[in-house]
């Protein structure tokens, strides 16, 4: 299906190239080039948030190897929206050319524009709403609605001679939006009649069955909890969720209740939908944290990042009992309105606890209708490809398991089952008359951002973390006399990770310098090799010992 | 609720002293200790498993501090079932007293007899039944048989002169057992009449509302799954569910399929199960891997461990094609019929995708109906409080969003809310004239395993283990003459887990060589200030430069 690296073919005369560097395969830092013509279109540019086996990293940004060379002959990026995992790339990628048309709605741009600013970059924006056509070089783009969890999402056709591209960006089908923009799926259907040659289509929820609750669902919810709250509320959720912190505005104004957003990125957020007129603010509402914890006990609703359990967030903070200004008390209600995103259990569950045990009531996903998810289901993917009608399927934005399970219900509508491609990063897809299909694989890696620098963190630093991180690492250092081998000093061990008694390695200080005497006996001055025997004697002592295997770290210094 | 560590005071004469040493604000290491008239009674000793910030540990114990210097005083350690986070421990504490009287069901002690043979050692073992009384020294017990996600689990109420304490043990009310075994809610009735003065409540589930389907609903998803299925297909499945395997056995069995059992305690357990007449294996049903191997494609079930992702188990190698007899094709069928526990899902995900990349389907909790859980929800609970009609209520088993919870359920049946004790592990609880509460708390700690030694591993090397997973360490080794402090050799510096870039440090070397100047020209020799100094001067450029903070190792030589 994938196969291993294998340079592309020369692209056909008309046809068109599909290579994702980002997103499929993975759920995060989304990125597909499109190739016409010796042209290049860019779909999304973001990032991805690190596991557990990839420790000490901030943020993964796509491969941009494969295009690097080539920045000159892209047309333009295309935002399908504000998500981090869609444009938090970005910065980077204008890093090497500042210049770059970067195409999306007013919310999107508006938050690519904060982030730029972060970046010292200026971006060149280019604002388009739904129902435009724009025409950026080779490719005519032309703008859909669709509903997400985030305002002014918008799916986007690629017109070329090669035929017609629709790619969904993240998209569910809400019927009773809060903001009434539903997902253009009459328009889908009139992409549809004139055929839909290539559709990428988000896979995030596809093996979910069924359909998604209406987000305007979640209101009556609140009303309920905020309701029956006679202290403190805090609600905890996604910092661009505009839709959902409405609602949440929307019921503390009905139970009289102020409200105060806590958290650098909610505000900042809040801040640009207010200012667009996506959120909807009462007069006098928003009131300061300060403002907020002077009123009574039941006058106040905090709105708050930190839903995923990170741990420097002020929810977080909260849950410890170390925030600045915050203190729960018992008989506070707590509510995560938001998704709990797989490897963040832990995290969340221990925020749950710790509120928990300070004597808060806390809402979740777990115990009540709280949340719904921003991905079409099973049941609405069906909707979309019956509309659509496409002649060839790409499933994207999905594990493995999400893609499989996307193209089983392309198949289910009719697609045939060699049409369906499912082609993870790096594999590259040509459409050629009509036909899509796979014709190589280019290297697209991990690229890790740690602190201030992009890429010098790599498998190996991780490999090496890893291991440092199970077991520790026992340091052994030796300061020989360069002529004659000979050990200037008693050997220094010490460990760290390793164990919390002192006296844990005093016993393999004699082995070292048993090992030492008998190298210099054999008249060994090489410092290479008295670090390996170093090595081996202090790792097979470790190993028998304590069935442990730390890092062995010797230093051998020739005085 | 619970506050800093406060000495008890004396146990008053008539009354019962309940502390768990693990298993209240955890999930795992269950372990609850009563005390009555200067003697004690163990109900379960089990260990718990490691999370994110533990790296590097096998498993975690019971703190034993507690009641280290009373063993003697122990009268039995009573066993409610043979799952590790009830058992796991109990090798460990026998090393500090071997001839400690053990009792439990029949599978219960089964499977901890294999335990301690793997531990050297041979445990003094008592066989009870539900129905049966046992008196050990100062407590008369009586067990009770409950449903749970293992064969022979037990309730036990403990009868002293203080009063009557019934321990759930872990607990459901499968209405339909698969071996006709209920827990059994009548004789909770009768205790009830009686009048149980504190009642110890699995809390697990206690958030999620209503009932568990019964286990032998997952029969006919089975049967629909291996029925469709044209090519192998392998279960995934806990070591110790003999239920849940009997299902897959008749399944396999009614389509013509063999079985084939893969992984060391699958093969353990089911063949003491087998033994004990609680598996019901049809006649030449039962096969070796490479005689299942060598059926049709159709003929074969494999019924594996691995149901967590664990990376080293079957199913996980097979998901990355390293699996030394099983390869997976295009076709396989997999079914992983188990819970994710919370923590697991990146690796079980991680599973899932990998075989998903092979071809196979793969069938789980989240798409069909392949999992119950063991433990009773809300409204099983709630039949649970309306049975006992308690005194005194105190939640075993859960974190502190569960103990919580199940505290709620108490009190809508009529528990007086002041008679819901939530104490966490090392709290103790005193039954005096009919009256639990709160008097104090001992210390209790993480104890942790890691290769062959116990508790050297603690809180000061996790924290080392977690800075080094993080960001690595630089090392920089410098030999100086003792007596003018002067460097007598460049000095070395090193990174490991730190960058992938050979040349990352190369830039510090000079700082660190002005800086030994400068403290040369100050006339300072003391070897731990030049350390200090060194570690200063590396710390802040690294932090200037990369804004990272891995481990500053500087070890300093005089010679």
């Amino acid at each position: 299906m994938t196969g291993p690296i294998k340079a592309p073919p020369v692209l056909p005369d008309g046809g068109l190239r599909v290579v994702a560097l980002g997103g499929i395969g993975e759920v995060g830092r989304n990125m597909t080039v499109f190739e016409y013509g010796g042209r290049l279109l860019i779909v999304d540019c973001g990032v991805l948030f690190p596991e557990d086996q990839q420790p000490g990293v901030d943020l993964i940004l796509p491969d941009f190897r494969a295009i690097e060379d080539r920045l000159d002959e892209v047309d333009a990026i295309v935002l399908t929206h504000g998500h981090e995992d869609h444009i938090g790339a970005v910065p980077f990628l204008l890093r090497m050319r500042p210049e770059l048309p970067v195409v999306g709605s007013r919310f999107t741009l508006a938050l690519l524009a904060a982030k730029c600013r972060e970046h010292r970059l200026n971006p060149n924006l280019i604002e388009v709403t739904e129902g435009e056509h724009g025409r950026y070089g080779e490719f005519e783009c032309e703008f859909f609605a669709v509903n997400h969890s985030i305002p002014d999402a918008l799916a986007v056709a690629i017109r070329t001679p090669a035929g017609l591209v629709l790619h969904t960006g993240d998209i569910k089908l809400d019927q009773l939006p809060l903001d009434g923009r539903l997902t253009d799926l009459a328009g889908f259907s009139r992409l549809g009649d004139e055929g839909v040659d290539l559709f990428l289509v988000d896979s995030t929820n596809a093996e979910v069955p069924g359909f998604v609750m209406p987000e305007r669902d979640i209101g009556p919810v609140l009303d309920t909890v905020i309701g029956a709250a006679t202290q403190r509320v805090i609600v905890a959720c996604f910092a661009s969720h505009v839709h959902r912190v409405q609602q949440v505005f929307d019921v503390a104004q009905a139970h009289g209740r102020k409200v105060a957003l806590v958290g650098r990125s909610m505000v900042r957020n809040m801040g640009i939908a207010t200012d667009l007129g996506l959120l909807n603010v009462p007069e006098g509402l928003l009131v300061d944290i300060d403002e907020a914890l002077a009123l009574p006990d039941n006058g106040a609703v905090f709105v708050s990042t930190g839903s995923q359990g990170e741990p420097l967030s002020a929810l977080s903070r909260m849950a410890r009992g170390e925030h600045k200004s915050i203190s729960i008390r018992p008989g506070d209600t707590v509510v995560l309105a938001s998704s709990l995103i797989p490897g963040n259990e832990t995290a969340v569950f221990g925020v749950v606890n710790g509120l928990s045990r300070l004597g808060a009531s806390v809402v979740h996903q777990g115990n009540a209708k709280v949340h719904v998810s921003g991905h079409a289901p099973a049941g609405e993917l069906l909707f979309l490809y019956n509309a659509v009608r496409p002649s060839n399927v790409m499933p994207v934005h999905g594990e493995w398991r999400h893609l499989r399970a996307n193209g089983e219900l392309a198949v289910r509508t009719g697609v045939p089952r060699e049409r369906v491609v499912i082609a993870e990063d790096g594999v590259v897809v040509d459409l050629v008359d009509g036909l899509a299909s796979i014709v190589g694989r280019v290297e697209v890696g991990h690229v890790y951002v740690d602190g201030l620098s992009v890429g010098d963190v790599g498998e190996s630093t991780l490999s090496d973390r890893l291991i440092l991180g199970e077991g520790g690492f026992i340091a052994i250092t030796v300061a020989i006399d360069s002529n004659t081998g000979r050990a200037v000093a008693p050997p220094t061990i010490s460990g760290r990770g390793f164990s919390d008694d002192p006296k844990a390695l005093d016993r393999v200080v004699s082995l070292v310098e048993m090992e030492l005497s008998h190298i210099e006996s054999e008249g060994i001055t090489d410092t290479h090799r008295i670090a390996q025997a170093v090595r081996r004697v202090v790792g097979r002592w470790v190993a028998a010992t304590y069935r442990r295997r730390p890092m062995i770290v010797p230093t051998v210094i020739p005085v």
